[in-house]
């Protein structure tokens, strides 16, 4: 596999001096999502989402999106997932991403109706209003016998920086990873765009004809802002671990849920949000 | 000035055991950006973004907003900026702001012509193609005279830092500032989310009837993503500096318009990834 790494000419000031250096940056490019639906003979095209994102697993990212939109549920409602390409092959030939609905699947795009822009750094812009901002929640009871002990949540992190191999190169790519509740890695994915991240684990999981993850654990490089929570929700996952800080709205979801939010995950130490019967000694 | 902050109990785990205790989590609420235009006798509202936003700042916010994506350029473009209250008071009262064009401003929103979603991590998405990520960037010429000196450069992650205040309680907010190269300090604005506290900054300025800032750095406590060196070069700013990577297509971007990018910039060492003719000794 090519790693989605850039080499370039830096100059590095360490020491009291400037030094011509080699170094890495992680490779951030734009990815259109366009969705294919409707019946055998009138099919319909629309292009849903345009992120930036670190190439890679692009298909997962396609299908975990609209798996955490609430549009799709599992992988019989996809029947084909594959890349647009234009008539004048460019290196943006991988750059779109076609997800064909199978025919006559019925979907509801109303929660996400159409909006004049997105905006930045939330997985949630663009939707109509602020209503519909909170309707894409899977309010499903989550699995309540789900524990994990104390000594596996602290190996968590050290478990997924070894695997982080963009980070541990770069330095600026985010991961999300799952885990059971024994400690073993299921699968990580790395991306520039930490909801990004997330939604190519979805995606992972729904290819693989699961995509209920009520017994997992899902644990985040960075901070587990109200998203990220929310697309937890999607897959049923009763606990997440992240490295940084929760905000005021991830912890009123998570409590809302019954969810169990882990933040600030260090060598010796953590905070538990919420949800603390399912952390035990 | 009320802290945007929520304090709430939570389960420490330190020194080998969960111990009760109070801690502050940042505020993170949805705003819906709403934008009214057309002639004096043909008003047209369109509410154009949602953003997951640390409330304060919000007028900033939205007018920033309009400004880095190229559909107002001064304050004169802008009639009013106010708050939609709904008819049943809530505390979603101050969420949604309308900002009001000047009746008769002719603005193009086909660059942002409407997608279906947006999507997450970048300020870009919900534009409808590929081509239109790479329109909304302002190409004049940029000021090569500006100088930074090394130890002034130094300066500002340490400057920043101690004005962090909702940092500084809750650890998990990121801001954006504005320095001259000088080293002195003209402002900081704080978000949830990265790109919102950019346009906060620009949305400073904008409203000071400044906002061209065409002498001065702008310091970023996270990464440097493409979208915000976009943002930067819409208000032709020359220096970016950050405490985290840049990507592959910031630097590509910045290279291309003649920007100076600063990366992983701490206490005694940083990488200089393009422009270095405006870093000196």
């Amino acid at each position: 596999m090519t790693l989605p790494i850039d080499p370039l000419k830096i100059l590095r000031f360490i020491n009291g001096s400037l030094k011509s250096a080699d170094d890495l940056v992680v490779v951030e490019e734009p990815m259109e999502i366009r969705l294919g639906f409707g019946s055998v003979n009138n099919r319909i095209e629309e292009s849903i989402a345009i992120t930036m994102r670190t190439p890679g697993n692009d298909f997962e990212l396609a299908v975990g999106f609209l798996f955490s939109e609430g549009i799709i549920h599992d992988k019989n409602d996809i029947l084909s997932v594959k890349y647009c390409f234009t008539s004048i092959p460019d290196q943006q030939d991988k750059n779109i991403v076609r997800v064909e609905l199978t025919p006559g699947l019925e979907i509801d795009l109303s929660k996400q109706k159409r909006n004049f822009f997105a905006h930045s750094g939330c997985g949630i812009c663009g939707k109509a209003s602020i209503d519909a901002v909170y309707k894409t929640i899977s309010r499903k009871a989550l699995e309540i016998d789900v524990k994990l002990t104390i000594k596996t949540l602290l190996q968590i992190p050290i478990k997924t920086l070894k695997q982080q191999v963009n980070f541990n190169n770069t330095g600026g790519i985010h991961s999300a990873s799952v885990f059971d509740s024994s400690g073993k890695m299921l699968v990580i994915k790395e991306d520039v765009g930490r909801h990004n991240a997330v939604d190519k684990i979805m995606g992972h999981f729904l290819l693989s004809n699961d995509p209920v993850l009520s017994d997992r654990i899902l644990f985040l490089s960075g901070r587990m802002g109200f998203e990220l929570v929310q697309k937890a929700s999607m897959a049923h996952i009763p606990i997440v671990v992240s490295v940084g800080a929760p905000t005021s709205l991830s912890v009123k979801l998570g409590k809302e849920l019954g969810m169990t939010l882990v933040g600030f995950t260090r060598e010796n130490k953590f905070n538990i949000y919420c949800g603390e019967e399912r952390i035990i000694d």
